[in-house]
């Protein structure tokens, strides 16, 4: 059973913990967004996968979802007393290590890929973490700045800085059109049993990959059926600001507005199924084999449940 | 009076913070020795400028003499935990923000000067400090590792992994032929009253200062008096490791022998004065006016008494 799963942050991190309780970690890979990668103070930074990686291997701060437990945060308290911009990034002394080899052998010339490789040698997730491209893609958001006018302005200074309330025109995948998928994704997607798409913001983070046109063209062309679980319960987004990502383009914030967003994999979607929570029970998505189940990740049996269901409607919808 | 110190690290700063009680420390220029910078995870470090620097800005670990004081060292034991080599460079969280900058900066196009300058705006340290070059010098040192044969391996490495331990067969300062003294360097020298060479390793401080030939002649060839301060008392190094660099180049670890090794200026050599501690009074070097003073520094009146000791030299030797 091997299984491949569009992956984003904190969402998706705390699903893969569930999903490798009930499938050999080995037959796993996570294809991970990196368009919210950014560069900060020289060093190269990739949110996602270092989320993923460190939730993974144990080094996850459990509390805020990102960055290294029993962290430090003594050079950015250094730079801003540099008067350094910007303050805003949550960069800490840990997690900076991680930057530093990365930057380390982009430099020397290595892709992101054998980079991820080299850093996993440490944290050990189990799963394969691959980016979903060695080239750089990089969302921008389009908004109107107070007194400057329509600018385009990278992901994280709107998703942080502004703490998403900023209104977004627009999100734009810089790079994605001349991007390929990273080496190994495509044959991951092509051999997996099961393609789940992980309980993540479906813009800026599952949308993202998919922007990558190689990547997305392998997904639906894959003959394994593709599941995906809403990050949307009840509404809301159960972690994150996915209802300031869905507003600008215009997709209800419900499980049923991202199912019929993602669309159906025979109407030229992505989706053969769709799992909802069960109080949104009544989600219907045209031509999706939609289930209800509990969604929300409050403990690992939890976690673990949800990542069974999703292989159990894989296994249904490969009959 | 304006003042012109060549400078080396630890020692230099220590005297710089004793010259600034005499001296309006705005006329004072400290040239300082770049030749131990080096690059490591991908930031360039200057040991000198940073020690004097934070020395005079109030950042210092005054205990250990360099780096900051309530340093921790998270990124250090986490680049560890990655393997990354090497391990036995003293890199602290706080301090490394001053590399993130300076690494930026430099990336970005600046000269050192100008990126010491930026970085002297957070520390005022009130002295102007200047890299001898903005060129990379950098001191390699040969020596015969075991296994291995005649290797030249940079200073770092011999002095902090080898402790200095290693028998040096030479220090050579590699771009120093090429390199030119940092703006303002000269014109300090030229328009300095006194110019004082700090109790700093004569050989891979004040040496490699001086290897630069631009800036070697335009101190021979100032009309201000050169006062030194002997680095070795009672015929061992105050602190650091003078004598194995000493040894190396065949010169007495003695006040005398370095008083002889920079020679006097009217044969060619560097001196006008040269300040020995008291214990060594016998001290003679031909051609240089030798004065016997208290030149341990033990704390800042002690620091004080040295600094005006070399302007009343200086100022005795300009008459």
């Amino acid at each position: 059973m091997t299984v491949a799963v569009l992956a984003g942050g904190v969402g998706a991190a705390r699903y893969l913990a569930g999903l490798v309780q009930v499938v050999d970690p080995a037959s796993v890979t996570a294809v991970v967004n990196t368009a919210d990668d950014t560069w900060m103070h020289g060093l190269r930074i990739c949110p996602d996968l270092d989320t993923v990686m460190y939730t993974l291997g144990g080094g996850i701060d459990g509390e805020r979802g990102w960055g290294r437990a029993g962290e430090t945060w003594a050079v950015k308290d250094e730079l801003a007393a540099y008067g350094v911009q910007p303050t805003w990034f949550g960069l800490g002394d840990r997690d900076l290590a991680t930057h530093l080899v990365r930057t380390q052998m982009l430099d020397a010339g290595y892709p992101l890929s054998e980079v991820t490789q080299a850093l996993c040698e440490r944290w050990r997730p189990g799963v394969r973490l691959l980016p979903m491209s060695d080239q750089r893609v990089e969302t921008h958001v389009v908004v109107d700045l107070p007194g400057e006018g329509r600018r385009a302005i990278h992901f994280q200074e709107w998703w942080l800085r502004h703490r998403a309330a900023l209104p977004a025109q627009a999100f734009v995948p810089v790079g994605a059109d001349n991007a390929k998928p990273a080496p190994g994704v495509l044959e991951a997607l092509a051999a997996a049993d099961a393609i789940l798409l992980a309980p993540s913001n479906p813009v800026v983070s599952v949308g993202s990959i998919l922007s990558v046109p190689e990547l997305r063209a392998g997904l639906v062309a894959a003959s394994a059926p593709v599941v995906g679980l809403s990050p949307i319960v009840g509404g809301a987004p159960v972690h994150g600001m996915a209802d300031a990502c869905l507003d600008a383009i215009g997709v209800p914030t419900s499980a049923a507005g991202v199912g019929a967003h993602y669309g159906a994999r025979s109407a030229g979607g992505l989706l053969d199924g769709w799992l909802v929570h069960t109080t949104d029970g009544d989600t219907e998505v045209p031509g999706v084999r939609v289930l209800a189940v509990p969604l929300l990740m409050t403990d690992l049996a939890a976690t673990t449940a949800m990542a069974r269901a999703a292989l159990d409607l894989a296994a249904e919808l490969r009959r």
